[in-house]
């Protein structure tokens, strides 16, 4: 630690735009280079443009391409791969953590892959990783982690951890298994520091050591570690063998990810890995076909409005009011429903209390409808010096914000029930009601005035 | 680990509502109600009435309350402290983390809580973190930590530990001070491990610890720990000196929190803590202002149409028709603020490449209105049985389209560059540009080509 305080990303920054310029004291950069820490590599090697990319890698060696590789996403990950020769990459991938390289094999062509397996070392670590899909704990975890059998000494259990190669990861704690692999406890580093040397393992480990199954989705991975403050969660395979280790930092990912899911979706973006410089072909794909649903909603909204075409004909001021009737609805319906969304995402949500949820709901838009519909009634009643139009807003507004309240409460607690994602498509099942009704109720009740009163 | 899998949460359930119904065996379930994890205690109850509430809090002992209050938020910890007689109170605080327990003196009025720091026997340290705002490294960090010295050997070390209370925790890394408590490096417990018993500190640390200063926002500390994938972060103060520690699980909920502020801002929702049972008072304190900003431009977009009053009078189904133009404009450029945000959100925007990103926006906005444009136009034009209509639709729905490609790029852009959070208001911003463009070119248009033909 240096006691001037400066910027990490910078400095390497800096050092990597040097090493790049020349091969004035190459060995002596490529020596400060690998000092690096790996995240902020990443960080520099990302804003490089690819003629540059494509010189770091070269510049570098093995191990640190490695390490590179694994703070990458990727995307980035697979366009670097592309600049180094092939005979070098099945050696980058044995330096790899075996999930670390598992993932890259899983998005090579298939091909390639192979010919990749069967030039690797260390083929038969990272070959059961292959199998799992990606969102569960299967794709998650590490087959880097250290099992010990219950008679083992804490003596002896330290003499393997001085054998086993330094470099690899260790994840946080060790685990104990009996004869047939079948996880049976849990030791952390410090008990281990702390047991008398002949100890047994038996008698230093954790017995209730919480786990989950390899096929487990990378949400619930999440919410179990979250829940029990876990840095590592061991995995286990139907027979309950250990098989992996998942730890704190892929969690991390996942939650990001999951909040952008519900981000995006809520937006109407079903493609979650898009970015705003995503490809054109990409952005159409996963944002086109949602206008295309709201395009239809919107058309049905506008055949409500064509049915009062004499009305509005007659009194076309109505034509300017509508909107604020349906898109004032649309906003304090949304307001419900992100709040219905992120509990079900946090699990925070008590289904015991839905009905008094729903009247707690009811009863916030009626109170904001009349608010504001009071306020848009006083500002229109003053502008146009008549208060008949201000009454009718009043009532639509309330009217509406009531519907929003009960839809966007209903929907994502329907669709959370019925198993989908209560992100997805809400608010335009949201936007359709508070939009189709919000025209009905202002120009009924307007055809319904009419006959009373001049506009 | 029992070879049945069951719901822990379930069992611990049914446990504690069986010790919660009568007096027999009260010892016995008293023990096994301390075997709980206090997450599934916790997630227990949380789920119970006052009553059974305060029944449990009066069943168990210090130790597992102390646990259980850790495990709960902050608002369920209060009135769970309610139940809690005065002079148990301060021994109960002993037995929390110091973080923990400052985290609820913290929260109590501040009277009670200057009594309760004299009662309490480690007083001392918890008064360091009760400055600290919640939302900084200092308001997250624990003081219980191991310091070490750097001529400190391994054997030493190894000693120092065992005679640390074993209940205590120690967040996964030890930490190397000189004389002055300045942070100068970090060992692992399996460094430890397999250090030769002789070997100083100095020689088995890590001298580049990565660190936080005690007043940086937690939502950097998330991103440093992140960034370097570290399951404990230490915090110095300006003197360099190591004054905490901040745990993975702390950053889980920052995450989690930074991802609801999110959301709930995209919504215009500004209370980050609102739920759907939220009071009735929080509620609307926390979304009617925002019902008011939309209600500004909802009157600004009709005051634009209700210029073309006339016109409307004369075609109007042109009413029916301006709200598909204003709302896929909207729900086009809402698309476009969530990328933006997210971007900025996870640091994965690249500011060097904003008008390569806006061009690329404009082109998505552009052909997703040709597209949409289009199909509207082709169904108006089949149901009305003349071209006009939907030619207009066609073109206004192109460009406003691509002002909210504009709108829904620059605004979160322009946000975060004044040092705003890129997700307040940039919803009611946007939609302002889009209802009201969409109103005014759609109805412009209508004007314009009116005069050549026949409706």
């Amino acid at each position: 630690m240096s006691d001037q305080p400066e910027d990490p990303v910078e400095a390497a920054s800096d050092l990597i735009r040097r090493a790049l310029k020349g091969p004035q004291d190459a060995e002596g950069l490529a020596a400060e280079l690998a000092e690096i820490h790996p995240a902020d590599l990443a960080e520099v090697y990302e804003q490089l443009d690819d003629a540059l990319q494509d010189l770091l890698i070269q510049r570098l060696d093995l191990e640190t391409i490695a390490d590179l590789l694994e703070e990458l996403d990727d995307e980035d990950t697979l366009e670097a791969v592309e600049d180094i020769a092939p005979g070098r990459l099945a050696d980058l991938l044995d330096e790899m953590e075996p999930d670390e390289a598992a993932d890259l094999l899983g998005d090579l062509p298939p091909g390639q892959a192979r010919v990749l397996l069967e030039q690797m070392e260390d083929a038969d670590e990272v070959r059961p990783l292959l199998g799992y899909p990606d969102e569960t704990a299967g794709g998650l975890m590490t087959t880097s982690f250290v099992a010990l059998r219950r008679q083992t000494t804490a003596e002896q259990a330290i003499q393997f951890l001085r054998e086993v190669s330094p470099t690899s990861e260790i994840p946080y704690y060790l685990y104990v298994v009996d004869r047939d692999q079948k996880l049976k406890g849990v030791v952390g580093f410090r008990d281990l520091v702390i047991a008398q040397p002949q100890s047994p393992m038996q008698e230093i480990m954790d017995p209730d050591v919480i786990s989950v199954a390899v096929g487990v989705d990378q949400e619930e991975v999440a919410r179990q570690m979250s829940h029990y403050s876990l840095a590592a969660i061991p995995v286990i395979d139907a027979t309950e063998r250990l098989v992996g280790v998942i730890t704190h930092d892929d969690i991390l990912e996942v939650i990001e990810e999951e909040a952008t899911e519900d981000i995006y979706r809520l937006a109407n973006v079903s493609d979650t890995e898009l970015e705003p410089d995503s490809p054109l072909r990409e952005q159409v794909r996963g944002r086109l076909p949602w206008l295309f649903l709201n395009m239809l909603t919107a058309l049905f909204a506008s055949w409500v409005v064509s049915n009062f075409e004499t009305l509005i004909g007659e009194i076309a001021i109505l034509a300017a009011f509508q909107s604020v009737v349906a898109g004032l609805g649309g906003n304090s319906g949304s307001q419900n429903i992100v709040m219905v969304v992120r509990a079900l995402a946090l699990d925070r949500l008590d289904r015991r209390k839905i009905w008094s949820i729903l009247g707690r709901q009811v009863l916030v838009g009626l109170l904001q409808g009349v608010i504001v519909g009071a306020v848009v009634a006083a500002v229109v009643t003053f502008l146009r010096g008549d208060f008949h139009l201000g009454l009718i807003l009043l009532l639509a507004l309330t009217a509406n914000m009531v519907v929003a309240a009960i839809v966007g409460t209903l929907v994502p607690l329907f669709l959370a029930r019925i198993g989908k994602d209560p992100a997805v498509a809400s608010t335009i099942l949201l936007t359709a009601a508070t939009d189709s009704f919000g025209f009905f109720i202002f120009l009924m009740l307007a055809s319904i005035f009419v006959r009373f009163f001049d506009f």
